[in-house]
């Protein structure tokens, strides 16, 4: 491709309100640009790219035997009455009416489509398992679309579903398409963690992973541990216990009453008293199931509201407002602690392990102080209740400790089970003839995401670097002075040579200074440059690194052998 | 791939509201299903068809120079606006809110937002021409979806969108598609014809052209002449003319007034007298941007309003209702004739042709017979008002006549000029610093409408026969029986060893019976079909033509090198 006609415009500057550098850096390189929130143009460049994905994932569901189709984003919105998610899913599922008053979604995601369709298509135990997939335009209308690609509200996505006659077969289909999403982020370059997440947020009854690129601007919180491959989203992560007991023979102090007027925060308590956070007893009340319930953690933890759902086996956990906890007596908003409380008190680990404490008195301006768990709190519940911490143990082995990354999701694998099955009628005959409930996963991967997660993780202060098997041009091809009829002509021999031997070439063939060229290059970041100047009568190049910015004087002889090697390597 | 696993129902009996024969067809050998009117879900074997058209297609761009893009589905309504076309789309255009009451529509073609784009990114003669494509679903609430996938309501759609300097320059880049249309319908396989087409029709002011696939189905009509290569759909089809004089030396009768009671229509008028159609001077009075025009053609001819429009240089014409005519005094409504009409008369050359007729006396239950144009007419607006018939001449050469056809309209190309790039500002500087505006060129392909018009054309009873170059896979392997130990793994071995040498295998292992087996290929339709019978253990199978039904005894040696070979003439 010659530059000078490629519809490719630089900007030097990025947009004021692109935050993230993936987003500056794709609209600046002329990859992308917005035509409206969350509604993006591929330019060339963009699209060269997202087709490198698309054909990536391709080739690896098509090894994982997975059956490519496609389904229309227009759906019926009976499907989603009949799924339960027609109110579930709230506003983000875009709505239309057609010319006959006909209510259409634009499909977000598929499960109610390919239920359908299976459920039509398939009614033997012969005919399964089977995997489906598509890549395929999705719509989200999010709250607040932001980060470019990251969170858009028209995206590309490959979704994939599979059948299954019963849970092991599940599990197979499950670990094969896990397999291939491994697969698939290491072909594109990108770091990547698969952890565990939980299955419950989503309603589902079991395994779930996430796919997640470590990235400073990821929404998601991944706990990962520094010794084995234990990882799993903030949800989920689990927190490692050492001990129940605490320390024996410690002589334990009287409860004391402590006066602290208007002092309600772990915050002002801290600076009140000058304790620190860890010696807090925080307790928070909510509402799980239309249930009252205390949980009480460490003041300087979280409390995880999907680890209190699972142990109670609930669906909705809200915090308790002041109006919800009017009538109960024993109650003072602001001053709530663990003793004395006429309530079902789920107490977290770490607590337990606190040798004495301070909590709300439950009583107006007062807290308690030397409270021992052991000793004053009803234990009946105790439990994994918190968020873990950056330097929490590990819950797998005995040597590491936890960090926390911050990830960008952009892959999910899901055992959907009998879910959608179910209501949609998904039945199969089994080799006696009887009738069962088909057994389904459900598979995804952000295709447009996977450009920002990988421009989050491969650029520098000027531009971006392309992994090899993402990158729009294999190389960038830079004759420094268009004017020079040597230069043009070693360049287009060069030029030619390369392409017939099936590599990508951009040329910059256009009349500008080498500054600005150079400028330009990084910043679209093609992964090798070759530059032709002065010594191209001699036929003697630059070959030049983006990554690395290695540069090294090369006979033009050599070039294509030489860049015939790299591209074999990185496969 | 293979056929036990494949998601594949084929069906004995097609769907009762299925019309047309390539819309059964898809049904019944599963390459396509209905989600809801004119929205299909493709499955895999329509999904592996429809990406060797995207491929085509595709190939075919890059080769013509046009560079791939892609846009949003979901456009701001407000561009439609600014183009004028919010209004005139009716509701064809599907339209919806947002959460924040943002209308937007869905993406029935792209001009507003391209030309939008390519405003903003371009400013200079230098970039220009470019021609950008994308492949992208396309929606159009049609009033009555019909046929499967020649008329959906969401489709795929090849769009393509020319920018140039001047009009020399759209032509040049407006006849590089037209090249590639042609390579691309040729490699298809679909016997088509590019026809001109009416501009006027559309609001531009250029060249057009339709690319037909000639099928019954076809819901147009192209007028081609037998001899030269000129052909028009009916709209722009020009009438070749003989000459404007009647035989000379004949005697003229005098005109006379019949009495033809309740008399009204041509229909009962040649009951009525016992005439020909062809002696009838038809008489319709139309309503010309607020004018009432008469226009006359002969009893057999259909009136062609285009071409009223375009000798007036009118915009909207309709027919005019006897409310319309009540004040005009001359006319009685259904006895209405060119003779004494105080109004603008419209004459078709073959009419001025005719020696006389009979025509409407504009007095009621009265005709005159007799009628001779050159002494009773007023000859003032004489032209070509009429749609072509069988058997006339052509107008471009002697020799040919005229045949009609019906046809698919698969793909389409026009010369916009300045229609989008004057109302969304698209201008450029030039050589000289003046800011000029761009003249655009836009170019459709149906790609999923391509199916339809191949599986038109190439069927017969008990199926389609795909053409190789879309066939959803080259081979259909038959071992006869599955229970067959060496016919299974005579079957499994040329299985491995043809898609080893690139060559794409279904094969139907199936534990069923030979006679559904060979019912299920004929139906699906893929070109070559190799069945492994008795004689496996002798290495001889028999090679089928899905087209010719030609059979032939083959050693199985032989196989991989033959088909290779099909393969390779093929391209």
């Amino acid at each position: 491709m010659r530059q000078n006609k490629l519809l490719l415009t630089t900007l030097r500057e990025s947009p004021g309100d692109a935050e993230a550098m993936s987003h500056q850096l794709m609209l600046r390189a002329g990859f992308i640009r917005q035509l409206a929130a969350g509604v993006y143009t591929y330019l060339p460049l963009g699209r060269r790219v997202l087709r490198k994905v698309e054909q990536i994932v391709r080739e690896e569901m098509d090894l994982a035997h997975a059956q490519e189709i496609l389904m229309p984003t227009l759906q019926p919105t009976e499907l989603w009455k009949e799924s339960g998610r027609y109110d579930v899913y709230g506003p983000e599922l875009m709505r239309l009416y057609d010319r006959h008053d006909r209510e259409f979604a634009l499909g977000p995601t598929h499960e109610e489509v390919i239920t359908t369709l299976v459920h039509n298509e398939i009614n033997s135990y012969r005919k399964l398992p089977i995997t489906l997939y598509q890549i395929q335009t999705k719509f989200r209308d999010e709250r607040r679309p932001r980060y470019g690609l990251l969170r858009g509200r028209e995206f590309l996505m490959k979704d994939a579903y599979s059948f299954d006659v019963d849970w092991n077969g599940l599990d197979q289909s499950y670990w094969s398409m896990f397999k291939a999403y491994q697969r698939i982020f290491a072909r594109c370059g990108i770091n990547f963690r698969a952890v565990e997440a939980d299955a419950g947020a989503i309603g589902g009854e079991g395994e779930t992973h996430e796919f997640m690129a470590l990235a400073d601007i990821g929404e998601d919180t991944i706990a990962a541990c520094t010794s084995c491959d234990y990882a799993a989203n903030l949800e989920k992560a689990e927190v490692g216990i050492r001990s129940e007991k605490n320390e024996e023979n410690i002589k334990l102090d009287q409860i004391a009453k402590l006066y602290t007027p208007n002092i309600r925060t772990i915050d002002e308590l801290v600076e009140s008293l000058q304790i620190l956070p860890s010696e807090i007893m925080k307790t928070v009340m909510f509402i799980v199931d239309n249930q009252v319930v205390a949980v009480v953690v460490r003041g300087d933890h979280e409390i995880n509201e999907i680890k209190v759902l699972n142990y109670l086996g609930a669906k909705n956990i809200t915090i308790a407002n002041s109006e919800a906890l009017e009538g109960i007596s024993s109650i003072a908003v602001g001053f709530i602690g663990p003793y004395g409380l006429d309530l079902p008190v789920l107490v977290d680990h770490s607590v337990v392990q606190m040798n004495s404490g301070i909590a709300g008195a439950n009583e107006f301006d007062y807290h308690y102080q030397n409270l021992n768990p052991q000793r004053d709190i009803n234990l009946e519940h105790v439990g994994d209740f918190r968020n873990v911490t950056e330097q929490d143990s590990c819950p797998r082995c005995s040597e590491g400790i936890i960090n926390l990354h911050s990830g960008i999701e952009i892959g999910h694998v899901f055992k959907l089970g009998t879910k959608y099955s179910d209501k949609l009628g998904a039945k199969f005959l089994d080799s006696s003839g009887i009738a069962q409930t088909m057994i389904m996963g459900c598979y995804g991967i952000g295709v447009s995401r996977v450009l920002s997660a990988i421009v989050e993780q491969n650029h520098d202060e000027n531009g971006i670097h392309w992994p090899l098997s993402l990158a729009p041009f294999h190389v960038h091809l830079l004759p420094i002075s268009v004017k020079d009829d040597l230069q043009i002509q070693v360049a287009n021999e060069l030029y030619e040579r390369l392409i017939s031997h099936g590599i990508e070439v951009l040329m910059d063939d256009r009349d500008e200074r080498a500054g600005v060229k150079f400028k330009d290059s990084d910043l679209i970041g093609i992964p090798y440059r070759i530059i032709i100047g002065k010594d191209a009568g001699e036929g003697n190049i630059e070959f030049v690194n983006r990554r690395s910015q290695a540069k090294e004087m090369m006979h033009i002889q050599d070039v294509v052998e030489h860049v015939s090697v790299l591209l074999k390597n990185s496969h």
